[in-house]
């Protein structure tokens, strides 16, 4: 057994209007455009040093892959091999196929049907002066531009009942996940949080309604507090876009969040806030069920009941596998 | 023409759980409970001076009344000759009526079937010691307990078309109202805000979709900012207090707003922050219409539509004049 | 008796470096650029109707005027007339004289000898797309640009003992003030709130430890909260802007306060929030004395002792009538 | 090598008098108290379900201990005779020498003179309703009394030079904290942050002017955001409790922070929020120098300099090592 991962990287994602794309996520949001290359745009927040937890590339609507950083120089090795004993194929990628990291493996995960990527080195460079912080820890200016969040937290992916069940359990016995919180439905597990850090998630698995294979939900990106998510709130209004949940908090981490849509491709953006921590070793998962979904889901805000077949239940067009530019990249 | 009213003072409540709803506003919302009589509680903010901005009185649901400041001493006489000339019966009520207060005026506006009261004569005690504040301008300590609203801030009343409009045009003749914004829905006024303070409104008229006379819809506190009101959020859910309608901001006013129901009486309340102030007395009022209604009445925050049916319209058992501890005050 | 004034129109500065000024106003605090004449810039905020609330020019470092608002259109020709009865002599100024507003009044306030503007017509242009907000009593997008303040708040001007007491005696009789707080020393009042709305100050005079003539302290914009300011206050980190006063709260009108040099003339801003309003007639000035001093200037925040000759006492090079800029407009 | 500690698990605090210092912590900070013994008062913090994260016990001003958790059941074991080895005594405490904990390790932490225990067994009660949170991550009530601290974040210790020098490696090579961020003054290392959990500091080190043994600088809780820490000053105005350092943020860990002393004991206590996460191995600390000192002390805020005089340097009565409560506990 490889050591588990050390956290989320980045998530690539296609989009058909990229230049749109480019504008929420640069203008709107404020993430720096840290280089641009023949295939993709590289983005990061105000609190990243690493080159890019963003990538954009023009394409149909679908994720390329969601990446992983993993714990040290040798891991790669490592988990090609652990992955060829499981029987998963997986493709090296020579460093430079993307801009600013070095060798990576990718494949897709068994059960939920999500390309992955794993990398270890990273390029750290500078913010270009003038817009470079005057905190060492954080690579542009605070509030520089738009929402300004400080980095990527987690993401989200819907898959089948198996999915969920079959894939956490790989993802716990290949990559040191650890279940935190979790929601049973029916005496099914309609919703996993899982982390390799002490967050509630660095990656939630949900049922889909519709028993289709993995399908990204959303990716969150983490600001300062609520009061920057309210500020989000108006941004959005102001610009005319589209809003999945408004602001709330769910029980559920305890973290403040909010999703809208980014209006090139359509693929669900959550801003995320707050959240508890978790050092203990042996920490039991919080379960939520029948008798206390709904706070579970929103401990304040708009009501939410996942399944139920709103907003937050539109997967299309935030679809993984099935998309030719996803799958072309594996 | 009498001069314009000052401000609201406040509202007279009517609750069949008395201890229900003083544990709510004393304890949960945290309001000062400077007296007790033998009829009444009364209540007020941590920002307030004023003997009370919030009274209640054990008995069938309902509002006794809503109180309005005078601008001066000559006022209540000259009120009383003005109403009688148009034919408003009034009710005279002495010094001692109420506690904390000199002589009222009392009468049931025409058009919206409100029970109103009109007093100069208010007590301002100081608040005990250790409650009180260091800061001289308020009564209690800054966040002593619960909520921690500064002061009560407007009121909202639901009415017929016709009371819309008469009702209206009544409080800006007779006591100098102005009208701030409106929602025009079908060539209707469906909504005016009315203030004879900068604030967009000290009153709200709205049409119940009904068509039933004046029907008490919400009191508003004003808390210190938005996060006093997640925090509030987030305390309505520890203590499983019913929600009309989650955290968000209203584009009309501007406001930060969030509606519960008061537990013991089943009145709304409203926590409101935030807001623009009007000085210029050429104001024209901002008119909202189909084309732009969402974004009035949530700039950000849950769905709503008044009018289609949500807890927001729900507007049982929050009667003023049917009710006989309303009609009886008077 | 001409009526009270309506509200604090704007301010007009000049400065020797006014590029640098107008990167400070409009890219860092992040207020619309509404109009260039040969003369000057003309600033508003974000939830401005009026053309302007701040008007830079470039010359030596001073306050050409501060401008209220009269109650209507007749006021200017009655305080033409009031101000000749009691020998102070006023310079009519043409409308056009400043872009976007009609015909205004100059003149000298004695005592405190600061240039003071009347103006009744202002325009009230809509902002251009795609700035203009979708609140259409906003003027221009909500969180559009930097610290984002809402509106003009206040001023302060720093004066001698005589000016502090005739001053304001002045400004009660002639333009209806009032005095809301106040700070008495030694027996002398060193400090006044005074407004002629609810506000607790539209205009704070205080003593200059020096005895000098009128001078210009600072000019208040209010922000959405204190969120806004803590954001401002990273910003202003992050571009090396001279601090004067870190952020903190007055005991005095309970405002969240925050005072930095503009690095283009070193006039000093403060970003303001929260403050309380008076709505009664009846107000007592609030008063503060050595007892509860330390209370009144700062509830919380860097200690800030008046007159003790840290970086608030500091008034070069933010004088008034002493400038040749200032002298020359009226 | 044992494996690297898990988290700070408390501090177990000495005061004179103890029900001052109870009424601080239980009352105006509001943590819960989970258990009184005859030797000690246990609380926790809101976010909290480990038995205690302070006690406080009756006795001259000291610390007794400092309480690290251990990553396994069979840590201590494995500690004794680590510690043995390298010439450290330790004395064993069986279980119930605390409330709500097992057995536990205690020892003096050369170079620095700091008693620390470690512990693995912790029991985690059930917070009684009504108390309860309806959220199972927490114990208490969301906000349900004073300041509502989520947890306690870390504390700070000042030494010698050497203690900073040799205290850190040793920290380093026996408990696996890593160095995150550092000043250096003069060549030498001023202050350091170290952390087993992926926080800025689980521990600070920082030099005593004086060049005196480890003494206790302060121990901090981390609340919701900077809008609880502002709340958090208004209140402790309020109670006229002694403020070291006004509201601001660190550049060094980018957080929010504000410092008190509790009255009952003189104690200094850190309300703490914000702050960045570690999550690579391969973090290289952030070095602070002469250069940008200030921008590390204070991002804004007021002006801090450690070493300065200023009552953040004063140390008295937090002393460690040299008081009876403290070495009469090991």
């Amino acid at each position: 057994m490889s050591p588990a991962l050390t956290k989320l990287s980045h998530v690539a994602l296609s989009t058909p209007n990229l230049e749109q794309s480019r504008w929420f996520f640069k203008d709107l949001i404020g993430m720096e455009e840290v280089e641009q290359d023949e295939t993709r745009i590289y983005l990061r927040c105000a609190n990243e040093r690493d080159h890019h937890s963003l990538t954009l590339r023009e394409g149909p609507v679908g994720i390329e892959h969601i990446a992983f950083r993993v714990s040290g120089p040798d891991d790669l090795a490592a988990y090609e091999a652990q992955l060829r004993d499981i029987g998963v194929e997986t493709t090296a990628v020579a460093a430079g196929g993307e801009a600013g990291q070095g060798d990576a493996l990718r494949f897709t995960m068994p059960h939920v049907e999500v390309p992955i990527e794993l990398v270890w080195d990273i390029d750290r460079p500078l913010s270009p002066e003038p817009m470079r912080s005057k905190a060492p820890s954080a690579s542009t200016k605070f509030w520089r531009q738009g929402v300004s969040p400080r980095r990527i937290d987690h993401l989200s992916v819907q898959t089948t009942v198996e999915g969920t069940g079959l894939g956490e359990r790989w993802m716990t016995e290949q990559f040191g996940f650890k279940r935190r919180e979790y929601v049973e439905v029916n005496g099914q597990v309609a919703l996993s949080f899982l982390s390799v850090t002490p967050q509630v998630h660095d990656v939630a698995l949900s049922i889909d309604g519709e028993n289709r294979p993995g399908r990204f939900h959303h990716v969150a990106f983490a600001v300062e507090d609520m009061s920057a998510i309210l500020r989000a709130a108006d941004m959005m209004r102001e610009h005319d876009i589209k809003v999945d949940l408004a602001p709330g908090r769910h029980g559920i981490a305890q973290s403040y969040c909010y999703y809208v849509r980014e209006p090139g491709s359509g693929h669900r953006v959550e801003l995320y806030a707050g959240g508890y921590v978790i050092y203990d070793p042996d920490w039991e998962p919080v379960r939520w069920d029948e008798s206390n979904l709904l706070t579970g889901t929103m401990f304040f805000g708009p009501d939410f009941v996942p399944g139920s077949g709103g907003p937050m239940d539109a997967n299309t067009p935030c679809a993984i596998a099935s998309e030719p530019a996803a799958s072309a990249v594996g």
